[in-house]
């Protein structure tokens, strides 16, 4: 999978600008990088009147929107999906995936404190936490960043999070769910893959591929 | 791929409200509906000032937003995605994909010609189109319905393009162009992708399969 970091606080500790500071910087660093927001009281990206929201009211599970440089994807689903499974699906075409929020995520953690707000940390002694960004006096055996060291936390997610991964390349969702694969099955399945694509014609040269195969019986119409 | 239907005509003739009806009547009727609309404009899906705009604005390549009963994925791209790749990529998870727009698509087209915006139909000659939505004497050797003959319509698309499908069970892309498959090939694929796939521990019923291979050289940063 694609390396992931979480940035995390209470509402208002400023997450949004930081994240914002960061990627400016690691976009002119040169790395490509995807952002993951939670949010647990739904979000409203469209907007009511618009030809796309009218789709969703009328009962489409899927509208999605294409333009010249851009394109988007609004999905309904029955439970909210894991993290994981979203960037396994549609993030993978990133350097680096930044969620805000999934405080209780698998992922290493980012945590901002600010004294204004609150001066207790949400992460407590989650092994994941890699680092505060605070202006509280925090211990917890994390280096600890101002809430304006904007090129310090940058830095730190290019060393500890970036540099570290090691490159993936190949993920894998079964029914639903993103299966983390051991590297010796990695590479296996990866030359498998890229040997059936190659031997199909027009495909000799195939680097990237992806593939989606449902073998779960046909839906049945109520 | 899904079996997919192209709503076209020209600005103003009632495409999305045809839309809007049609997919009502096909969610009542059991089916998934998912909806890609073109818009050679770009769009502004997302709002000034809200975190995503303000992330993409930093410089994020791709913003997502999670929550507890959808997503949303916003994308740049360096050049258009060709719809057949947006579909194959992110719309595989519906029983008919229903497209507003790309009137020079590969798909099947509807038309809607409205006599007070245009009594020229757009579509010309095109072998691909399946039907008229006018309130103009057209003749084309192809059926016609009233501009809100919504029933009529959405049993058309039923028989026409629904039942006339046959069940896709493989989805193919390489190097960012989705590959057609001859139903031989598709078969093996299936089964080579699930035969791999259950070998894994914990996969062993695996049933809807989706990998994502990257052997395209590691990317250096600028």
């Amino acid at each position: 999978m694609v390396p992931v970091v979480s940035i995390i606080g209470t509402s208002g500790s400023g997450k949004t600008t930081l994240l914002e500071q960061v990627i400016a910087r690691l976009k002119r660093r040169g790395w490509r990088v995807a952002i993951l927001k939670h949010d647990a009281h739904g979000f409203e990206i469209d907007r009511e009147g618009k030809d796309s929201w009218r789709h969703k009211k009328a009962g489409a599970k899927t509208v999605a929107l294409s333009s010249p440089d851009k394109f988007a994807v609004i999905r309904d689903t029955a439970v909210e999906w894991p993290p994981e499974r979203i960037i396994a699906s549609y993030l993978t075409d990133a350097d680096i995936v930044i969620t805000e929020g999934f405080k209780k995520g698998p992922f290493p953690k980012i945590e901002v404190v600010r004294a204004a707000h609150s001066k207790k940390p949400v992460c407590g002694k989650d092994p994941l936490l890699l680092a505060y960004v605070t202006d509280v006096a925090l211990k917890g055996g994390v280096p600890v960043f101002g809430l304006d060291d904007y090129n310090g936390v940058t830095r730190f997610i290019e060393k500890e999070v970036l540099r570290k991964a090691k490159p993936s390349t190949v993920s894998l969702i079964v029914d639903g769910e993103h299966v983390p694969l051991k590297p010796f099955i990695e590479v296996l399945l990866r030359e498998a893959v890229i040997g059936m694509t190659r031997s199909l014609k027009g495909c000799e040269k195939a680097r990237d591929v992806e593939i989606k195969v449902r073998r779960s019986a046909p839906r049945k119409r109520k």
